[in-house]
C-alpha cells in the first residue's frame, strides 16, 4: 500500500505523520512550533522531510492560503504565516515529489474520502476555527476555480458595513461564523471588547443568558451562510469541521436550511475526520495524484 | 449541420425558432402569450412541435424553474407559471427527443458557447430581469448540484430581515439585484410604493437625484453579490444578462470586485447572446446531448 509523508503547516504549529492510502495515520503525530521566518520554516520542513522519507511515495503538504491548480505553489493570502512564506519553492525542499493543497480543501477531501461526507458526490466542508475555511466538492472533484483559490468564505451577509473582515472587506460570512466572529458577537452583547471566544463558551455552560444569546446569534449566522451555499450549490451535505464545530447544533442548522431553501433538502453533519483531517486529506490527494 | 427546435417558456410568452449547431437562429422567432393553465400550455407546445419538426434532430426547451439532472422534468419553483406546470411529462409531448434546461442555465451556456464568456472555462452568468437567475459553469460544465437546481441566487446579503424575497426567505441577493429589487430600493428612497422600475430608469435619464441614487444602491448590491461569487468560485468572468443588464456599469462592478476579492482578478462583461440566449443555450445543450 502506498504511503505519504503528510505535513500540516498552520499559523501556530507544524504537524507531521505518515499516512496510508486508506487515510490511516501510521505513527504518532509529531509537532513543532511554527517558526517566525520563512527561511526557518523552510529549514524545518527540509529536516522533517529528510528524516521521514524512507518508505513514502510522496510528500503531502496541507497549508494555510490558496494553492495553485498544479498543487505546487501557495498563491493566496497567508496572514498567519511568515512574510515570504508565499514565495517558498516547495519543490526544491526535497527530491521526492511534493504535493501541496489548501488546508480547508484537504479537510473537505478527508471528510469525503473517509469521513462525514463519504459517499456523497457534492459536499461543502466549512472549517470553523479562528477564521472560516471552505472546501467544496462537486461531482467528486475539488472546486479549484481558475487559479486554485475557490472556496473562500468571504461573502457579505450584511450591507451595512458593520464588521470589518480580516480580508479587508466588510461583513463577510467569516467575520460572523468564525471563532473570532463569535467573540465579536459576544463583545457586542456584553458591550465589552476584552472577552474571549473561550469566555463565551465557558459562560454559556454555566447558563449565562448573554453567552447563550451570543452562541445563538453565531449559529444563526452560520445557518444563513449554510442556506446561501445550499441555494448556490444544491449539495448533498454540508460538513462542519474545525475547532469550533463542536459548539454548533447541526440539527438546528439543517432544519433552518431545509425550511428555507429553494433547491432540494440536504444533510448537515459534524466532521468525522477531525483533528488531523488536513494531513489526511493532503495525503489522500497526493497519492491520488501519483 | 444538426438543428434543434428551441422553445423558450416564460411567464409572459412562449417563443420558438430553429437553431443550428453554431447557435444561429434560422428563421424569424415566433411568439405566443403563455396560456394560464397547464393543459393549455401542453396543447400549445404540442402544436408548436408538430408544425416545426420536419428537419430538426431534437427539441430544446428553456424553462423557468429548476430542471433535473437528466434534463427531462421541471423540479423547482415556477411561481410565474400555471399550477401543474411542474408536473408536465414533457417527453410525452412529441416522438422526438425533448431536452429541457432551466432558462438561466441556458443563457449561461449560450454566453459560454457563442457569447461574452466564450473561451473561459469558469464563468457565472447572472440574468437580471424581474428576478435574478444564475447559471454557473465550472471546468466547461454547467453546475447542476445533486438534483439539478444549483445556481439559485438566493443568498442573504443582510442579517436584518429588511426585505422579504419571493422565495419566502429574507434579504436574498435576488431581492436587491433584480428589477423588482431596484423598484423596492427606489420605493424606499422616494418613500412611495407606487413607483415602477421603469419610472426609476426614466427619471434617472432626466438626472433626477433620487433615481440616480436608487440605481447606485442597486448597482452596489449587484457588486456585493458579484464579490461573493468571485470569492466562492474564483471564476474567469461574470456575465450580466437579462432585461436589466443594460442599466449596469460593468466596469464599476469589475473594479469593486477586483479591489475587494481574496481570490484572483476576473472580468465582468455585458452579455452578448442577449434576447434569445435561453433558446440558443437550450438548443446547443440539446444537440450536445445527442
Amino acid at each position: 500500500m502506498k504511503k505519504a509523508l503528510a505535513i500540516d503547516i498552520g499559523g501556530t504549529k507544524i504537524s507531521w505523520a505518515k499516512i496510508d492510502e486508506e487515510g490511516k495515520i501510521l505513527n504518532e503525530v509529531e509537532k513543532i512550533k511554527t517558526p517566525k521566518s520563512s527561511d526557518e520554516i523552510q529549514a524545518v520542513l527540509k529536516e522533517i522531510m529528510k528524516k521521514n522519507l524512507a518508505d513514502v511515495e510522496v510528500i503531502a503538504l496541507a497549508t494555510a492560503g490558496a494553492v495553485n491548480c498544479e498543487n505546487t505553489r501557495v498563491i493566496g493570502s497567508t496572514a498567519n504565516l511568515a512574510k515570504g512564506y508565499k514565495d517558498i519553492d516547495f519543490a526544491s525542499l526535497s527530491n521526492k515529489k511534493i504535493f501541496i493543497e489548501n488546508d480547508a480543501n484537504c479537510a473537505a477531501w478527508a471528510e469525503y474520502k473517509i469521513g462525514a461526507s463519504k459517499g456523497y458526490s457534492n459536499s461543502i466542508t466549512l472549517t470553523l476555527g479562528t477564521g472560516v475555511g471552505g472546501g467544496i466538492i462537486i461531482n467528486d472533484k475539488l472546486l479549484k476555480g481558475k487559479s486554485g483559490s475557490a472556496g473562500e468564505m468571504h461573502f457579505a451577509i450584511s450591507r451595512d458595513k458593520k464588521r470589518k473582515c480580516t480580508c479587508g472587506s466588510w461583513d463577510c460570512f467569516e467575520a460572523y461564523a468564525s471563532g473570532n466572529g463569535l467573540r465579536q458577537t459576544g463583545a457586542e452583547i456584553y458591550n465589552n471588547n476584552n472577552i474571549t471566544t473561550y469566555d463565551i463558551v465557558e459562560w454559556a455552560k454555566n447558563a449565562d443568558k448573554k453567552a447563550i444569546l451570543a452562541l445563538d446569534v453565531w449559529q444563526n449566522d452560520i445557518a444563513l451562510g449554510a442556506l446561501a451555499l445550499a441555494n448556490i450549490f444544491d449539495p448533498d451535505c454540508i460538513v462542519l469541521s474545525g475547532s469550533m464545530e463542536k459548539f454548533v447544533d447541526v440539527k438546528k442548522i439543517e432544519d433552518f436550511v431545509n425550511e428555507n431553501l429553494v433547491t432540494t433538502p440536504l444533510k448537515v453533519f459534524h466532521a468525522k475526520a477531525l483533528n488531523y483531517s488536513g494531513m489526511i486529506g493532503a495525503a489522500l490527494l497526493a497519492m491520488d495524484s501519483l
